[in-house]
């Protein structure tokens, strides 16, 4: 593409410094010789090269000398991809229609996709080649119920075609996954040392946070290094059999973690990219058998028992079309599972539960028990009660404990969790009984203090739901390291302080 | 709002001079004090004030000292809408969720939208209050035939709400439009002559190109001045009867011209949208008697009789829902209908056949004709043949031209259509017959060529449908005003070649 380019038509590349986040974009003056020779305009999407490499990225034009005729500026992260310094000379250049946005167009019409449609899509939406417009409409064709099963299918397919794929000597890989919306609900870092001890594969790729105040990878952040690449955790997991990383560090599936910001500003739910971002990451991983937490509960993620149902046939015909074997489990939505929120309290409960303290929280203690057993019955070929008790030995023993401290030595070290440098208690104000905790608000709460950028920030829970409570008892702690941040979360509390806990004071 | 802000979370404006076209976007250094303590990131929306007036407007991040911490910029489309100037304290806000995305979320899980719904949706958009990716997923859940008849009347009528409307002094105020689709097809600049010369009142608002080479709007506009305000338009009519100008520099449907605007990005139609769209614009004009042109051939718009059936039905029960009386005819779409696709070499074809000139385009003509006595038919109760009659009188005589030139003048000033700078000939390459011409093609050459909005940019076509040519015989010219529009032009229509012009060379 390089040789049709006239030296004439090369732009200087000067750095502006401008964070468009994921959407790639390209600033050039309005007064430009080749903006006014090629008659670009702004949004026009364009060709943007050095040398040899190229990117796509959208125009915006600029005035008042910000750039000078003959230079060109990129975002940052357009800057990133195409590894360009100042004073680098850039071409520019028509691009062609996107062929895929085709297939989109299709569905907006009622056809439903074949493989070789969204194998196409996701392709184009992983090399970054739609614009945030076209991924809005992607999304939205695709949002709600609007996949039938043969498309989540092939959704997933190609997922699985388009990121990096993780391969493993064993036969048999095993893996966890919940379906988020409950807080604190940090299975994760007490199922991989269970089933580590037992010696049983499972290399855990987890996610940060996108809605929530800590993803399991914030919170295993905590105490070890999660930013490792595919080699390294390739020795971590041939010398400890588990491990607990950060998915995106090793690109599982560019593609969704794409979508996922989009629907992310849409506010929008699609149950198929949901099964097909979940069960595509477990095959790239390599896994070959995988147990699914679904917590059920009016304010989770999945708010009803018949919704329930509908995820789990739908994840059990997707496993099938792409040779993963499951185990899919109900449980409890109803309230945060440990008593912290934020990545540093959630890292001290699940500490606590390794290490068989008094205080440790029952309730993350039996889930981490029963995913264990769950996975052990499905691997093993071992009946429920059986696995249970193996999985309860390995926990009691403190061998899980151990494992977790050695995966963590591996990753690059354990570190104990540290405190907030500002804690407000807030008192239950008047007598009754918790009838109802809003998880989505007290997420909100804890996001507000700094979770889970600030890693010590977040909400310490004193009660739990049902729970007899008398006027002046603590009923849970904001943790923050500003006052600002402390003040600007509790300030939300008490606006909505009514609908965040029910208490019943009858 | 004002009064919430503390005068350490003002921050002063500095213009950079950037353009996002119509988007809103907030430019604040991440180091700012009031983005790291509200926690805003890029891409979030965010309110943003002067004094008492404010904007929403999405966040883009700068680093590298472009601002510094305690200054905040926008983009252009923002400074003009919110008046600021170099040196003015604005506030920011989180912005409360945007309630009318609810119901954009319910019609993507298959919920019809009620007046109410649509008002909300309708009303938002026209504020500005969408973003570029809350409008794409409303648009792409509208699209293609995902609206019911009673969700149409509704958007209409929402549509109708949300503008300006503009009032006749007379009882009867004449109108047509024509379903795009069809290269050449500028019949408006000869109809709104010939019924304005007979003393009926026909205010045309016109579009400027949404996905084709060239609007009327935009064909008018290369002959005089076409961006009049409301009383300017009003002073024409009063004095001629008649008038050709661009709808939104009246601002009949504020909403309708934001989404038409990611339509276009899109490259997706929407009928719902469409009949919306051109029936809203009618009652806003203040219309009370319009005939419909809708063009039938496999690559107009409209493609089969049957879809043009389907199409008829829905405008008649809109028109009939929001008062307006319609007549509907149907032509023929399988070519371009003048000589000439791109804003000058169409307006070149109107005056042609206004001067009755022998080269003229026959077709032209008699479109124009064929519309003008459907029209006086409507208003006049005329027979269709005596309606005809009177048509071809005033245009053989040069009434409608005179007409047209005293429009002009009462617009601004008459101005003859010039010449583009490069033109290439592209020659027959084999013997035979046109049998087929890709109107869709066609017109991608002509904006690939530049139009519209190089006006004197397009295609000039020297054959017709089922002329017999030969090889070397002139086939058409492209017009450009660059050479590397002209190449690039010419590029994709020698690779799409023989899907451009069928020949039967038998």
């Amino acid at each position: 593409m390089q040789s049709h380019h006239h030296p004439k038509s090369l732009l200087r590349f000067r750095s502006l410094g401008i964070d468009t986040k994921q959407e790639l974009v390209v600033f050039m003056p309005k007064s430009c010789y080749v903006c006014q020779s090629e008659g670009f305009q702004a949004l026009t999407r364009l060709n943007v090269g050095l040398n040899n490499c190229n990117i796509i990225a959208t125009l915006n034009t600029t005035e008042n000398g910000l750039l000078n005729d003959g230079e060109i500026s990129l975002s940052i992260s357009a800057i990133k991809k195409l590894g360009v310094k100042d004073g680098d000379f850039l071409w520019v250049d028509h691009l062609d229609p996107l062929e895929s946005m085709t297939y989109v167009r299709s569905k907006l019409f009622g056809n439903a996709l074949n493989q070789e449609a969204l194998s196409a899509i996701i392709s184009d939406v992983a090399e970054e080649k739609y614009s945030n417009i076209y991924l809005s409409s992607f999304v939205s064709a695709c949002s709600g119920d609007n996949m039938n099963p043969e498309e989540i299918c092939y959704l997933t397919k190609a997922m699985i075609e388009t990121g990096n794929k993780l391969s493993w000597d064993e036969r048999i890989i095993a893996d966890k996954h919940c379906v988020g919306g409950i807080p604190g609900n940090r299975t994760s870092m007490i199922v991989v040392p269970i089933i580590a001890s037992l010696g049983i594969t499972i290399p855990k790729t987890s996610s940060r946070a996108i809605t929530s105040p800590a993803g399991t990878a914030d919170t295993m952040g905590v105490i070890t290094n999660v930013n490792l690449s595919m080699q390294e955790m390739q020795k971590v997991v041939k010398k400890e059999k588990g491990c607990i990383v950060w998915g995106a560090a090793v690109k599982l599936s560019p593609a969704d973690d794409i979508i996922i910001k989009i629907e992310k500003a849409l506010d929008i739910d699609s149950e198929g990219q949901m099964v097909a971002s979940i069960l595509s990451k477990k095959v790239a991983a390599g896994s070959t058998h995988c147990v699914i937490d679904i917590p059920v509960g009016t304010t989770a993620k999945v708010r009803s028992t018949e919704n329930a149902l509908i995820l789990a046939a739908q994840m059990e015909k997707v496993a099938k079309y792409i040779g993963l074997k499951i185990n899919i489990i109900f449980t409890d939505g109803s309230q945060p599972v440990g008593f912290g929120i934020g990545p540093a309290l959630e890292a001290r409960d699940v500490l606590s539960v390794l290490r068989n303290e008094d205080k440790s929280s029952k309730e993350l203690r039996s889930r981490a028990l029963k995913i264990s057993a769950a996975i052990i019955h499905l691997v093993k070929n071992e009946s429920e009660e059986s696995a249970y008790r193996i999985a309860e030995k390995q926990l009691s023993s403190e061998a899980a404990y151990q494992k977790l401290l050695a995966i963590c030595e591996a990753q690059g070290g354990f570190n104990e969790p540290k405190t907030a440098k500002y804690i407000k208690i807030v008192e239950v104000q008047t007598d009754g009984i918790i009838k109802e905790i809003d998880n989505r608000k007290i997420a909100r709460v804890a996001k507000l203090a700094g979770a889970p950028d600030v890693s010590v920030a977040g909400v310490d829970f004193f009660v739990q739901l049902n729970q007899k409570v008398e006027k002046g008892q603590p009923l849970f702690s904001i943790h923050a390291n500003s006052p600002g941040e402390l003040e600007y979360a509790y300030d939300y509390y008490k606006r909505g302080n009514h609908q965040i806990i029910h208490l019943n004071d009858e």
